[in-house]
């Protein structure tokens, strides 16, 4: 079954690829001309039509409307409902069973959220009971609207501190309690605005510019700043800083040493000591997942009923005081569009929204991985959007799903977004009946259960992994991280995605080229520092270009080829026989996209090559490259059929055979 | 000489190639295992070599100091005073033939430089006599450090309007001309310090950020904005407005049609008409560009004289008024580092100190490729930097190589730098001696001449090859071209940018990613929609990703991938017999990096193949990719040696012999 040349294999031209190794190997010339096989441009498309199909690919990569097509038009209704409200989807086939395992997962995110949402409420300087407020009606909408089963819907450590931050630089929630409680309301509302506009318009891959290692930089700064903000209640200062920086938090701290209380700093070592060891068994056993969710509720339920024995709140120990009982009241009379800190409630909601997003569209892709379902990006963020909306007008601050919560609930067991329903009603009980038993609660004991939230926020594996994988990744992370903690929250992230977005910029600016050498025995040519074994085609510079070619880059290329040249020449000059250069080969396998720069480069290029007596030829341009080169064709000639092939192979099979045999090297 | 598997040609593999077409081509199963060839990593080096190549290739592209090596001390001592003072190079080696062209062609640009500086620097709202002063001294120091032989170096029109509308939004030049004196030089100071540290540090690369689209666009924006503003002169308003936009301009003048002077415009016609009669004429007749070069000086002298001799100052025609006599005073003591203003000139010196760069920049590099020699863009940035420092310091204001007079010193037949020294020294002349002689020269005149000279940069046929080439590049361009003419010229230009690095971003963000089938005959595999008769191999998706792979796109390629998947399981039920999906094959020839997020998309792509029993094959990963991949292989299993290819072919040919005959449908 071996093909031969010259007899019937060359009718399908498989023999093409073998003929010309034998020019190089310097051993015979063939005449026999080798088969070439001709590029050509894709099918041509109007212009508009071009358009439409780069903009399906950048705002519907996922093609939403597929499951549509051909679909009688009732279908069609009950699915558009369907995609709408995905509880339509799993509402129908939902039962008992089902519902067991969402009761149990719904009652332990349940014990895990009151805690934690009267913490991080006071976190963003908000009243406690906002952030039950915030667990009762956000978790509901989200079930309705939500595509993630395991997403456990409440407020979020680092969302409420940037919120608490950035509003406190200009109101203060002590002495305007009711002004500060209004713009983070209509904060909310803005987030929520912002997030669901993103969705909606199909702008969801702005939160991918949050890279991986930005976003654990972030977390890791995030956690300590807001560990930094419990030294408050840990040691039970009363006068605390109002700033957020490592720096002027330590110097208050150290500074304030007479306020310090040793009952506090006691009560709060140990039930620190606790939560964390809690959290350790878990970690390690993940079948006790129950004891560190269970942890923080006892943990209250315990020095409650401490404090309330021993009087404690007399001998130097903060509780939280008398809250309100009922359920939320409606707050869109508190929403507040105009006036002189409506930027400020913009730029608030803007910085949370994409921070409370990201969070919660990654919780839910995770989840959704490990389950093997689909979450759509664009609609979970329609509806947390939508979530955070409804919030802002029934005196919710801002929600999305929590990840520590969240794994939680996956590990507890949740099968559908009931679970979310479940732990909704009983904050709601809680609201109803319960909410005197927390007058006692110690501040000291929210603080360490936030400290015990964040702390697995900073993970220190997956930053030794990009330290091993990715040096500049690394670089980024430590960006992210030292910013948030030196500078500010906003300006750390801020910085961490500009330097991200610089690195792609620089890779654009400064593509990589490669030459390439034949790998012995084969048609096939790689990069010849990456295969030692590559050989040289003497007379011949094969360069990749690996980037697509435009404005940003052709200067550098312009450089780089004519070192490149000049490193020939070189080598030529240093080897002993070799002929001169007499094609400068660009495989444009790697050339993706090429602008009008690209064109004239290449257009220069070809002419500087000729006065050099070197031809320019292309090799195996893709489609669009392809296009635009016919386009750009008329009057410079520069895709002539035999400077234009398809493989490196076969351009230096065909080349090689009109070779003159030696050339002098002086004109080179 | 035709090579034959099991034979000879087995010890080298060149057989190998062929083997595998017959198994898709369904005619047989062949048994002999296809040599296959390892992919390898580079050369393992450490992370500080790695860091000092980067950044050889982001700073010194153009490897400056590859003339020094292996020279001795006093060589390189010498090589390096060449390096800094351009004026060495060719210093020794000039002679009367070359001073005989040069005189020549630097009479040609006085006689245009005089004029025009006059023209610009009103333009700048700055004394007449500051655009002699900046034809002056900047021209000798270019000479001497300069490396271009053909840049005439003067002010120019753009940057002048961009100084003089950027101060006058803060400082009226009528009410407080001092201070606004003090202010231009000290933003030329500036532009200068700026100019020379892009140089210094290497960073001139910046200015490749301004795309042609761009510049095309802004250039005709400035032209008609520059025209606009000689409306004033060329219909005789005295008041006119200070805003510079089309719509503002135009109502001011149609407001005030009482004060059009119909003697001034009569006299602005007949000179317009001359002016662009005559550049007509030599731009049909390149030899005859004398005619236009010498236009202007001829139209000042002529008009100059008719004012003269008729009183027309009496009868409504403005002029120049009394010039002081004399050579630059020095302005050192001017120079204002302190104060208010002090953000204001730092702004314009940037914004005016990049944009004559790049003007500077581009034209040095126009004529240096039509005669074939090098221009370096850093020196050259660091001579223009240079000589806008020591303008600052001797009355001058921001000057760059001006493209007309450029061209027309070109036609003229410059040779050298002496070129713009005997205009420096013709321009010394005119101040020293024949200032008096423009006391009568008509303000009309000096709009005319604007006019035309501007006129030249409204470049409508590269307009429409733009057109032709790239609609996105065109639409870069519109941006410009309508954001300078209805905002501003500085936000027209940030417009026009941020596109063109969003159309970048927007490359990285969507990548395309193409399914690629055999070329019949071949062992090549291209994009199956651009070469229709490329085949399909069953059971294989064969897709190619043409970018790199980071953290803007691992979601994207996701939802990308899982698209081409469905497609392929929808294809395979619409076509008759074709067996399940078992490999999904990205070709990573095009993917030059990867950073963590992409090796975790990988990853995680590899394990939902696998649960879907497909196995994920990678080839050709490049150099980067490679290693990177090595580094994440622990505990990944990412690079299993038979799921890990140099070429497509060799992987179909490797992988179709183990292959299942045939596998039920259900399961894909």
């Amino acid at each position: 079954m071996e093909p031969r040349a010259g007899d019937e294999s060359s009718k399908n031209g498989n023999g093409s690829a073998n003929l010309h190794h034998h020019h190089f190997m310097g051993v015979e010339m063939d005449t026999i001309a080798p088969r070439v096989h001709p590029v050509v441009a894709p099918p041509p498309r109007t212009t508009f039509k071009k358009f439409k199909c780069r903009l399906k690919e950048t705002l519907f990569p996922d093609d939403p409307l597929r499951q549509f097509k051909g679909q009688p038009c009732g279908r069609k209704l009950f699915l558009a409902a369907q995609y709408i409200f995905p509880i339509l989807q799993w509402g129908p086939h939902y039962n008992l069973g089902l519902f067991k395992s969402d009761i149990v997962s719904g009652l332990t995110i349940a014990s895990l959220a009151i805690p934690q949402g009267i913490s991080y409420a006071k976190l963003a300087n908000l009243p406690p009971i906002v952030g039950l407020y915030s667990s009762f009606v956000p978790p509901m909408i989200y079930a309705v609207l939500g595509s993630s089963r395991d997403l456990a819907v409440g407020p979020v450590s680092i969302a409420s501190l940037i919120m608490g931050s950035m509003l406190r630089q200009e109101v203060s929630p002590t002495k305007e309690p009711l002004l500060f409680l209004q713009l983070a309301f209509t904060s909310t509302f803005f987030a929520g605005l912002f997030q669901a506009s993103l969705g909606f318009l199909r702008l969801g891959f702005i939160i991918d510019f949050l890279s991986k290692a930005t976003l654990i930089g972030f977390m890791a700064g995030a956690a300590i700043i807001v560990s930094l903000q419990q030294l408050k209640s840990l040691l039970g200062i009363v006068h605390f800083t109002s700033q957020m920086g490592l720096i002027p938090v330590m110097a208050s701290v150290f500074h304030r040493t007479s306020e310090w209380s040793w009952q506090t700093i006691l009560m709060g070592c140990c039930f620190l000591g606790l939560l964390l060891l809690t959290r350790h068994v878990s970690m390690r056993k993940p079948k006790l997942f129950w004891i560190s969710a269970g942890a923080p509720l006892v943990s209250v339920i315990l020095s409650t009923f401490f404090v309330f024995v021993f009087k404690a709140q007399r001998h130097g120990i903060s509780v939280i005081g008398k809250l309100q009982e009922g359920l939320n009241p409606p707050s869109w009379n508190m929403l507040r569009f105009h006036g002189s800190y409506l930027g400020l409630v913009i730029k608030t909601g803007f910085i949370t929204g994409i921070i409370s997003l990201t969070e919660g569209i990654a919780v839910g892709r995770t989840f959704a991985a490990l389950k093997n379902y689909q979450v759509d990006g664009n609609k979970e963020m329609m509806a947390i959007g939508l979530m955070n909306m409804v919030g802002s007008s029934t005196s919710c601050y801002v929600t999305t799903g929590a990840f520590s919560r969240s794994a939680v609930n996956h590990n507890a067991g949740a099968k559908t977004a009931v679970s979310n329903i479940v732990m909704s009603v009983t904050v709601m009980v809680t609201l109803l009946f319960l909410m005197p038993l927390f007058q006692y609660t110690p501040n000291v004991v929210l603080g360490a259960i936030i400290v015990t939230a964040v702390i697995g926020l900073i993970d220190v594996p997956a930053a030794y992994g990009i330290w091993k994988i990715d040096k500049f990744d690394f670089v980024v992370m430590l960006c992210a991280f030292f910013g948030v903690i030196l500078i500010s929250v906003q300006n750390g992230l801020a910085i961490a995605v500009g330097i991200s977005l610089f690195k792609i910029l620089l890779q654009i600016t400064r593509p990589k080229t490669a030459m390439l050498g034949n790998v012995p025995g084969t048609d096939m040519y790689r990069n010849s520092h990456q295969y030692k074994e590559a050989v040289m085609v003497p007379g011949f510079l094969i360069l990749s270009i690996e980037a697509p070619i435009n404005f940003a880059n052709t200067t550098y290329l312009k450089d780089r080829i004519s070192r490149w040249m000049e490193d020939y020449d070189y080598d030529a000059e240093g080897a002993s026989k070799c002929s001169g250069l007499e094609f400068v080969m660009l495989e444009l396998s790697a050339v993706s996209a090429i602008d009008t720069s690209g064109v004239s480069f290449l257009v220069d290029l070809r002419l500087a090559l000729e006065q050099k007596n070197v031809q320019l030829v292309l090799v195996n341009p893709l489609g669009e490259v392809m296009e635009k080169l016919q386009k750009a064709n008329e009057g410079h000639n520069l895709l002539r059929q035999d400077r234009l092939y398809l493989s490196v192979g076969e351009a230096v099979a065909s080349l090689s055979s009109s070779m003159k045999p030696q050339r002098p090297m002086a004109d080179v």
